[in-house]
């Protein structure tokens, strides 16, 4: 069987897990709007996974919804990128059923994620376990061949891969895509005002789109040492320094090592600093919040698209497992 | 939230597992034939299922096929109960997923059939495992109500309620049907030509449409013990009498008790009695394979009406979950 597969189909899903933060945005949104130019994007929102931890319809209604604005808002550009809920093609789930049945269970037992989530507390419910081979099948349904990852990750694109090849092994033929894993350089990850890795569940998060008030005090809150205001600053592990944009770095650095002024004014510079960053896509957002359906619209084309690149892949599995005629 | 249920939904899958055999008649197929008439009866045949344990594709589509032909030829009324492909509403995996999010894994890791499989030397596969979540998520798709079980799937069914009590009470509202376990009868046990329960892994099984020449030769194997022509016959653990269809126990019973016949009789009474008793069916069998595209047809319109089933039941807990608007 030979098939033709666009050059470069790159797949990302994300999880809507609440109000978005700049750890989000330069870690994940960021990267994916930088890449969608360079081949078929292929982007979702996760909200199968995000069942995982939260069993709140209300909520997870309304995260599905402010990730699609969100996102949006950031510059996915929806003729470039497929854009769609992953709920909306729930063809994903019996792919990964068909997963299911290569899959030895060592290979999940040994995923250090569902480890980690355990030893942190989260009740073990089987989804959780599951996770990688539904992401796993994310992955094959749409013939993606590269899959950018953090290093978190790795571990799950590894599953994938590892799957993928069971299929093509037990059912004879070229039946899903091996996907390549694109590492993300580890400057994104971005640290929170606490030092630690921005994120949720350490509540130490900057907000992307918070009213300005709101966003200065919590950025005045960011660590930083007791070096006097006329010494120079150390640059080495500088939340404040971590936290500037990648763009003024430079001139920063220069700043903290000549000295004369105080983290305060440092902090007061980044809030006007992301404050102006941030403003072009406040304003689109704002745009799209007025717009009645425009949302709706993209998500209805993101899934019709996907639905037709997930239909031929789908095809050749039911057809190799002896589902379909 | 208020629905009509129909007094009874009752659904039994059967696993597409290679030729019937007289154990899978008289344990599964005959009680499901006669309940069809007593309610709502959605029968389906279990192909994902058998998927965990059989990745060749032609021999599961072929193993499915023959279950449909056979299952018709038995006497299933496809205008009393709605019959299907398993894989015919793949809508079950989306259902599947949806309950492993409420799944503690405590208790999967706790089913005896899962330890049991893997005791027996099947490779552990995540399908396993996951087994008595797709069994949950196909009787809660129908608002099944009624689910005839044999002991061994006993747990499973408790599984299937757990699961049931746990999205309603997580989601808060009757969303899902909790259902209630038939159990079968035990003289539904059918022995195989060892005495050991029939059973494919046994290879001791009779098969219910072989060749005339091969069930004789199958039958005359049956073990029996050494009592002489003339003594009367022990008719407890008799795997002859055991065989015998339902119908002729009693007159048999008779015979045994009064002497005077060898084994060997009795094994050819058994081939006649089977020989006549599956006759309509094998007549049957024949005029179905004689009509081209008439299961093909049945099967069809049943995966039509088990949809239109399901629909408003996912749709009920698509909403509730927050997967949908």
């Amino acid at each position: 069987m030979h098939r033709m597969i666009a050059a470069m189909r790159i797949l990302t899903g994300l999880q809507p897990s609440g109000k978005l933060h700049i750890g989000n945005y330069f870690g994940a949104m960021e990267p994916a709007i930088r890449l969608q130019s360079q081949g078929e994007a292929f982007y979702f929102i996760a909200n199968y996974h995000a069942m995982t931890s939260l069993q709140n319809g209300a909520e997870l209604r309304q995260n599905t919804r402010e990730l699609a604005i969100d996102f949006l808002a950031c510059g996915l550009d929806p003729e470039k990128a497929v854009f769609f809920r992953q709920s909306d093609v729930p063809e994903v789930n019996e792919l990964a059923w068909i997963l299911s049945t290569v899959c030895p269970m060592g290979l999940l037992e040994r995923c250090h994620s569902y480890k980690d989530k355990v030893a942190k507390g989260i009740s073990a419910n089987h989804a959780l376990f599951a996770y990688p081979v539904l992401m796993a099948a994310d992955i094959l349904l749409y013939d993606a061949n590269v899959v950018p990852v953090g290093k978190d990750q790795k571990q799950h694109l590894e599953v994938t891969r590892d799957l993928a090849v069971k299929i093509n092994e037990a059912l004879g033929g070229e039946i899903l895509t091996i996907p390549e894993p694109m590492i993300r350089e580890e400057s994104a990850i971005v640290p929170g005002i606490d030092g630690q890795k921005m994120s949720k569940s350490y509540h130490n998060t900057i907000p992307m789109f918070g009213e300005e008030k709101a966003l200065r005090k919590t950025i005045m809150k960011i660590v930083s040492d007791s070096t006097p205001v006329e010494e120079p600053k150390p640059v080495e592990n500088s939340t404040i320094l971590a936290l500037y944009p990648p763009a003024e770095h430079a001139v920063m650095i220069e700043s903290f090592r000549a000295g004369g002024f105080g983290y305060g004014h440092y902090k007061t510079q980044l809030w006007e600093a992301y404050w102006a960053y941030f403003a072009p896509m406040r304003a689109r957002r704002e745009e799209i919040l007025r717009e009645p359906g425009y949302v709706d619209e993209i998500l209805r084309r993101g899934a019709e698209k996907a639905r037709a690149a997930a239909a031929p892949v789908l095809d050749r599995v039911r057809r190799a497992t002896g589902l379909s005629e």
